[in-house]
């Protein structure tokens, strides 16, 4: 544990082409604490800034990467030596919208990979203020790079069930159920005490595997319209005399298709939360939710405050996290970033520094 | 004050066709008031069912209306005599949906004019629960018929504002500032404290109107586009030195522009309520609600525990309803129907019963 001459990097030289480089470590401000990067996960934002045209805060070059986990090697005392994760967005803490508790939209916001200067998770080490990091007191032999999942890909979807209120006995669907979101978006539903967990998704395989990790009926969209998946929807809801209200939605693929199969289903007094991000817009009828006393919420990252919470739900293995990572050396970004876009994996990549 | 041979009403016979009818004083269930209609607003759901095709629950022949006061003259005993409001919407109380407090969206409501069997306002009497009205006790000189609105065109705008929490010093925009529950919210909005009402609509006469009740800015849409509209309201917060995140949009048009600039307003940890009803459909991209951390909230009616602390406001002129009431005899129903439906109306109607 020391303090490197150079930071080593994959940085975006611009959208699409990836250079390894070396960039000077900064002088750490009062409050900063500079992390050895154990692992960082490769995300669909990642893969969205890389390919797909969306715009990064910070312009390139700069290193993406925003889920990590990591040891503190230099800046504040008492944390040197400790094991954190880094939440995927840092609050000022410092303005009305975080005095409203509502720090994880906060405008002055610092996200590794995307507004924290030119510094992200790709990479040995990166600099980041120290007041919002989640301690790793004991991990229970879990790797420490498995946890940087904890940032972002858990977070978001528990800050999602947060904002829904999920209860016991809840209905709960969630579309993109098997995707790097909502792998974990069944978990923590069921760890919230849903009675039903409706996993949407097209690839049978991964419902399959859903059901092991908190779904309790799947239905494939493949070779389905809209109507075909509502009607199935409605046709199980039917046998197992659910009600048809009250429903929480969790939208978590950002496609087209997943955001208008989540409006049709809809109804009374329910909730439809926003979680994936995506570029496509969708035609609806927004009367229907004044007649259903409906709600859409969008909900955007995590609070630090609930970091906490969800590692213990993880290290209780009430959320299983080995089943859904990928671990490999960041050598192999470039071809991590392509099989993130494909689209087609089974776990999420952890990418882990080789330099 | 007695108990009619028959009920005199203005039937609609099928949509676009009235006609002046007598039917039968049912029997009062244990707990069912009958009430003698003092006044009853036209609504824009009532010209909704009568020319655009918008289905009743109760399939004609029924009587339309729903925005009722009136003297109980038959029923409970500790009631009669009493003046009161009817509730737009009767909930059921005693469901899961009513448990929740959400009894305004109750699946087995009852809305006179709508789904109170054949029974609703533009009559001389009515049969309903007791259980929900509103009492007034003190209408300090008010003629009953003016609160007729209360039920409505006055509560549904207080629901929106209870559910977006009005807060001291809120930044609040309202599209369709000067229609009929635009003119409402105007002023609630005021009452409860925010620090600026930003009133949008198309007539600069009535938006000139809307400065006496609450409006602290106007924007007309006359002869604009949404980005206009958007760009005028963006050079106003920044010369007032505006936030620019958290903004509660109430859209009470209904109309595809009115929804089509409020989506447009949306912005971090924003709010929108949809307050209007109608039937067009609007493109968005609903992942802008996950980027800003928003909402899109509908809502539906109004509990009616909220209704004496609404008759409050109006008793006390914190929401002042004379200057939007014009009183007509109900045998006008069908002039009061075309004008509603024209749309060009300063005041809306309240047709009083002269059988």
């Amino acid at each position: 544990m020391s303090v490197p001459a150079k930071i080593e990097t994959w940085q975006m030289i611009e959208p699409g082409k990836l250079m390894r480089t070396s960039i000077d470590v900064p002088d750490l401000k009062a409050g900063e604490v500079l992390v050895e990067v154990a692992g960082c996960g490769v995300c669909h934002t990642d893969v969205g800034y890389f390919y797909d045209g969306v715009p990064t805060v910070t312009k390139p070059p700069l290193t993406l990467g925003h889920e990590i986990a990591g040891r503190v090697v230099a800046g504040v005392e008492g944390l040197i030596g400790k094991e954190v994760i880094i939440p995927a967005v840092l609050p000022c803490n410092n303005c009305p919208i975080c005095a409203s508790g509502r720090g994880n939209r906060c405008l002055k916001q610092a996200m590794p990979g995307n507004s924290l200067g030119i510094y992200g998770g790709f990479a040995s080490h990166i600099p980041v203020p120290a007041e919002d990091l989640c301690v790793v007191h004991d991990r229970k032999g879990l790797p420490l790079e498995f946890l940087a999942v904890v940032a972002d890909a858990i977070t978001s979807p528990y800050q999602a069930a947060k904002r829904a209120n999920i209860q016991d006995g809840d209905i709960v669907v969630i579309t993109g159920a098997t995707g790097g979101l909502g792998v974990y978006m069944t978990q923590i539903a069921a760890s919230m005490g849903a009675k039903e967990v409706i996993a949407i998704a097209r690839n049978k395989e991964k419902l399959e595997r859903s059901l092991e990790f908190g779904a309790t009926h799947t239905i494939s969209t493949q070779d389905k319209s809209i109507k075909d998946v509502r009607d199935e929807f409605r046709a199980y809801s039917k046998s197992k005399k659910l009600p048809s209200y009250g429903i929480k939605i969790f939208e978590c693929t950002g496609t087209k298709i997943g955001q208008e199969i989540s409006l049709e289903l809809l109804t009374f007094v329910s909730k439809l939360l926003i979680v994936g991000f995506g570029t496509s817009k969708s035609e609806f009828m927004f009367s229907r939710l004044m007649a259903f006393d409906a709600e859409v919420i969008g909900t955007w990252g995590c609070p630090p405050k609930y970091y906490p919470e969800v590692l213990q739900l993880v290290l209780d293995e009430k959320i299983k996290v080995a089943p859904f990572v990928d671990i490999r050396p960041m050598s192999q970004i470039e071809d991590a970033f392509k099989a993130s876009h494909a689209g087609n994996l089974m776990k999420r990549i952890v990418l882990t520094p080789d330099f």
